[in-house]
């Protein structure tokens, strides 16, 4: 019987690449899997004609008792990916990343996604919670997750973040999310995850910039406030874009109306893109 | 029987109030209709906070036969207008505004424009459209509006404008639309059409900026796509907003699609403005 | 000084009137409220032309040392309310209703719901939480909200709606919701609770009825996906609509990912719908 | 010269399969192409897996001096489409298929796909434009297209739609769009045309049924309108989904405005439809 299970025991595996576009990489990947007695379950490719980068997500089953992954690996590395000079990652669904998650004094997304977390809706582990201020401290402990308090200052930004980056550290923290943080991330930091720190912020359209956009577009009479998670990269709030979305606010809402659908905006948003992320499906 | 007619035909009459926000403004303005027999039908009203100022639609029948217009216009001016100091207008549904259409190449907010003034469903006349080009002149014909070609460079533009004027003029416009016109409007026009010049533009949610905003957006993964229509101000395309709608798009767009979705937003949005400010309910 | 503040202590005031439609009623209001030397903020009415029912919401100061809620209600049902026979209701937004909370298994609704409460964001009392199941009893006591547990079987529906009732009498609860219940609420209650019942369901466009709307929706291709709260009323799914929105999905989704979009629609709707007619200011 | 430009000069070919899924068809259909020197630029799949069904659209270039459509096709029938059981079309975006545009009395719909028809945005031919009234006739000819009236009543209609056959048979119509036709189509035309008949109507979130349904949903408080564009089976309204979109409406809107409003989402989502169909982009 237990034989029988494992002869029929499949794996999900998925492998992604991204590449300079060239001759064949689809055929050239498929027929790798092929030859190895794998069956492609799915398959999705898009090329960048701006910039001609290839992507592609491949999903995958072996017969689990004959296959090694560490062999896939040096295979895959010998006979395409150099070739192709290809970025590429294997993992299975199992794998849960590890969460850093970095908050302030909103609490609107941490509870959002300590709810889902607490549902099993997130394919992650979040790690703990740290900020800069101890306001959300009694929502960390309601969901039992560890808290850390560093406290931020002009003067001390280079020492905290040497403390948060000893607790990526400490904790093996994949990935980050600043849940309205609030305080600008710098290189030492981001260097250190590239396209893994997910951020969230709400934007009008057209944009209105200054200490008090939510009062310029009240002003102006603005009918559609929007909510944007994107990656943090070196060039502040321009980093590729994970998941937006918009709703339609009406002359009849004050500002404190625009403010709040703002707040359901950003933590829909930013939900559903750390949840994109962990699954590894981010376009 | 035709003596019962008019003792029974009510006209709607509409009257547009905005001044600044002071105590009661409200009663004395349904006070004063109510003391000459008219039956108030529709009143919306919303104060601007952080401007103080007041908005009022109030629309309202008289017994026709006893009614004078131009006795209840000196009234209203000597009783009220100038104790709050307010901005006015009375009109009826029946006068359909003049409407002076500006173009360039592009013929999608063309079409959709003349599509719904053939179907009767807008409540204006197009006077004439005007063109920077040759192009759209057979549009024009197709549906039988006067068209005129006046041909704008860098040296000409006071000249054409001149010529512009001149045709708003001979034809008594009342406003002014400027359908994908691409020339920006200098303030020797806006100045003669205050609140009466009506653009329309694409835009994304975050803004993008410079020559090329849809290759800069679709390179970001830009998921939400905008398009605004406004008054056009002596601030550039900072004039109050009369109209908005977005549409989501995905990675799967190609720039093509992103362009094409564009347009389809710019038309509805365009034709949508014209509909709410030549029936005077823009907010 | 002290009196000082109290001359200018001003409570903001709500009336809300809905009766037939007649003749004057908004300048009828309006007099009654500036002879008694009240300042009208805000007014917002419509009349609804097929079944000829005027609304009216009108927010308004007195100054307070002279003002007796009391009289004025006493004149106000005297001079105005039975003259038009009116259905009505005066309120101060200090009031904070109470509300009775259902829930059964799922959890995304009632996590939004506290979330928010927890904020402040929700100007109301959660009571207490019922539910069929214990399953969700380990959120209620995270967030201190006494919980109750009656099982409901169809043998025991009419006995357990009477241990709902003596709950809802016992908190002198003012409105119910119910969060993902999944039970039918029969008139025993709903007559009880006229207008004051809140449910959420989800739909698509175009509806898909039977047993499982998500798949026939998923087979035929849904590109639509949305939610509905609505007060419950004798039938089924029929009542007042008090909030909606959609989302777009697209034929990548999984029919999971359509069943997390609709949560996520519904934790939203559901909690927006609250937060309206907690303010009173479903339209 | 002219050589050379032949040696370089790619088609863009594609092809759609659709079959039973099994195992590893998407690398024998890359390898059948790379066999035969084809390059693959684009290759997206889905399975159904409610149903079972595996989806393909695969786009490729050949050196077009040496490459024969002819034998692809009999090669590709022979080795995979049978092996699999495949129902699959090839074709180059060249082809532009022909289109037969059934209307009634109502305009909008085809103003919009004659605005886009004239702009060259839609990569098809508008073979005739046939009505049971006379009313658009006027708008066939200012486009330029063949207006044919053939009446529809209870008694007429079996003649009817051999007439409506003889036309499409004529014009040898490759597919047919109902633009707000308002007839029912029979099975003797459906059968001829199977999906490959496109229809479009409005409806509301949730459903409305009866005669009346504009009102119905405004006595109700319905907030979202939608527009869904599917074909034709034999089944009423129940075929595959093409394109959908919505509008949010407000308690302020008039039945007029729901009516107009629905009107815009009709005559986008149609054009939206037709182009997907056209450029053979249907999910």
């Amino acid at each position: 019987m237990i034989l029988i299970y494992f002869v029929f025991c499949h794996v999900l595996r998925t492998l992604l690449i991204h590449c300079k576009d060239s001759f064949n990489i689809i055929a050239s990947v498929t027929n790798f899997i092929v030859n190895k007695k794998g069956n492609i379950v799915y398959l999705d490719q898009h090329v960048d004609r701006e910039q001609n980068i290839f992507f592609m997500r491949i999903e995958f089953e072996f017969d689990e008792i004959n296959f090694s992954p560490e062999n896939f690996k040096l295979n895959f590395k010998n006979k395409l990916a150099q070739k192709f000079n290809m970025m590429w990652r294997l993992f299975t669904s199992e794998e849960k990343p590890k969460m850093g998650l970095f908050v302030s004094k909103y609490d609107h997304c941490l509870y959002d996604l300590l709810g889902r977390y607490n549902s099993k809706e997130l394919n992650l582990e979040i790690s703990f919670i740290v900020s800069n201020h101890t306001d959300l401290k009694h929502i960390a402990e309601k969901f039992n997750i560890p808290f850390y308090h560093i406290p931020v200052t002009k003067d001390t930004k280079a020492i905290a973040e040497e403390k948060q980056l000893e607790l990526l550290s400490k904790y093996k923290v994949d990935f980050i999310v600043l849940a309205r943080y609030m305080q600008i991330i710098t290189n030492k930091i981001i260097s250190e995850y590239p396209y893994n720190i997910i951020n969230i912020h709400h934007s009008f359209l057209p944009a209105f910039v200054g200490a008090k956009p939510y009062h310029s577009a009240f002003k102006r009479g603005v009918k559609i406030i929007g909510a944007t998670s994107h990656y943090v990269t070196e060039e502040l709030d321009a980093g590729p874009i994970i998941a937006q979305d918009v709703a339609h606010v009406s002359h009849t809402f004050a500002i404190e109306d625009l403010i709040a659908k703002g707040r359901d905006l950003e933590k829909i948003v930013l939900s559903n893109a750390v949840k994109l992320h962990a699954d590894r499906k981010v376009k």
